[in-house]
């Protein structure tokens, strides 16, 4: 019901169905039956980066790119902070105010409300759910650095690295693995000073990394709030994206994609039987003994399994 | 052998000891029955923040601060994005180099390498062995916003957020739900312009936040590189040691820390029999399923449990 709907572009019913994916509820077996056929078209593009940089600019003036060019166009903003304070739906709303008319535009924050596997289990649902609904791309926006980001760049078919001067942090976020993540970087605020240092640290980096099987993430100069360098952008994602197909990684990246998703299911499967053991009310004692040290992990891990 | 050689002081089996933590040696199992019953003394102060903010220096200005004070401090720098650069242990190196001739001083790198549960899995377990060596104050240092950071707060007894004026982000991580992991908030780089307008927007949001039990965060300014506010901060943290063995919340985190320890070493022992399942080898197969829409992950995952 729910998803023939959202197909025939029935904004409200989507966020329906987004919304068991964020509650992990029951109804998401049928929901994930009902929609696996209709999957595999939407181009997924990542976007990742310290708060700051002005990824949500980057994001809505590909949004508008995207628009003009006929395609139907989705934003899920993905909040891993949020199972305290569900901060980024503010924001959601303000931005979805912009586009509230079109209904080739559909933007959502999804909270990961560390309920089962958090992230790696319901954004790549939230994911196919979009996805049969028709979107041609899907931006995944994610703040900060660490897992999150790791995480988001698995669920991309496209990663981009946004960066801007200015902000301290260049030597450390490239440090922190952003140059395997990255299939493009995007320097924004290019209008600061320090644009150019910061895509002359990139280039440096980028010339001593390893091969990527030919592709050489480009690095596009933006000022988003202006619209500056977006034409840039949307071209190189775009020679990414070529890339994927004639390479055969965007079927690799989706097949790894894929099984990461099972994985997480079955793992909080399992977990979730093991919430119905009598070994989970035991788990309070057995934590009880741990902390004050007359127990060790690993044996408190072995009773639990075996009640 | 190892654990007694870590408990009289050596250096390098303590090393030896949390690189087995970092690699999910087996060893592990024998090594954590050993240190279970000295564990428990040490007091973990948790500090996180974004990239830039001066996580580091704070952390070295404690780690001065309490040495003076005749303590054992070690510092265990987590770096959720490890899996691929191992991008801090140079910074670990030079700062290592600051303490060369201590005994009284470990620091330490660890990478969580994306192997089992990740962080969860691994950092209380590097937690327990270097408060079975005896350290007294533990600092544990993460970069990032987002789930790391939450991980950090899960461990610490004592949370610092770290923040400086300038990053652009006061309100983007502050809205990501640390006020509700923050025990102590720290404005570090007061020397810079916009340090009073950081702690006024704190000071404002704190006042709408719900009570904690009677502890109100405090906010300390700090420009740690000169040393300034360094002793006022280490007041505040003395003050939350008080109120959490007061209050009764020591023990409650410490059981609530203890439980999350159990349950991740139970999922990452339940993934590594599937892993040994029929099933594991059939995973490659749904996942080529599930990416080109012939089934969805939920019936994968039924199939891949039932393997």
């Amino acid at each position: 019901m729910l998803v023939g709907a959202a197909r025939s572009g029935d904004a409200r019913s989507l966020a329906r169905l987004v919304s068991l994916v964020e509650n992990g509820s029951p109804e998401l077996r049928p929901v994930m039956r009902a929609v696996a056929p209709h999957t595999g078209n939407a181009r997924v593009i990542g976007l990742t980066g310290s708060p700051g940089v002005g990824k949500s600019t980057v994001t809505d003036q590909l949004v508008r790119a995207y628009r003009a060019a006929g395609l139907r166009v989705s934003v899920l903003a993905v909040d891993p902070t949020s199972p305290f304070s569900g901060g980024a739906l503010l924001g959601d709303r303000v931005r979805m105010q912009d586009h509230a008319t079109d209904s080739g535009v559909f933007i959502r924050s999804m909270a990961s409300r560390g309920h089962l596997g958090g992230l790696s289990w319901s954004a790549p649902q939230a994911l196919h759910i979009l996805d049969a609904a028709g979107f041609d791309v899907i931006c995944v926006e994610t703040v900060g650095v660490g897992q999150a980001e790791v995480e988001v760049a698995g669920l991309a078919d496209t990663t981009l690295v946004v960066l801007a001067p200015g902000l301290g942090d260049s030597i450390q976020t490239a440090k922190a693995g952003i140059l395997e993540i990255a299939d493009v970087f995007v320097v924004n605020k290019s209008d600061r000073p320090g644009a150019n240092d910061v895509s002359r640290d990139l280039r440096s980096m980028l010339a001593m990394a390893p091969d990527r099987r030919g592709w050489r993430p480009p690095i596009v100069l933006t000022a988003a709030s202006a619209g500056t360098g977006v034409d840039e952008l949307v071209a190189r994602v775009a020679e990414h994206w070529e890339w994927l197909g004639e390479s055969g990684v965007l079927r690799e990246r989706r097949v790894a994609r894929a099984r990461e998703e099972v994985s997480a299911i079955a793992v909080a499967d399992i977990r979730r039987r093991l919430g119905g053991l009598p070994g989970e009310s035991r788990l309070d004692e057995l934590a009880e003994l741990v902390a004050t040290g007359k127990l060790d992990p690993y044996s408190a891990a072995d009773d639990l399994l075996a009640g």
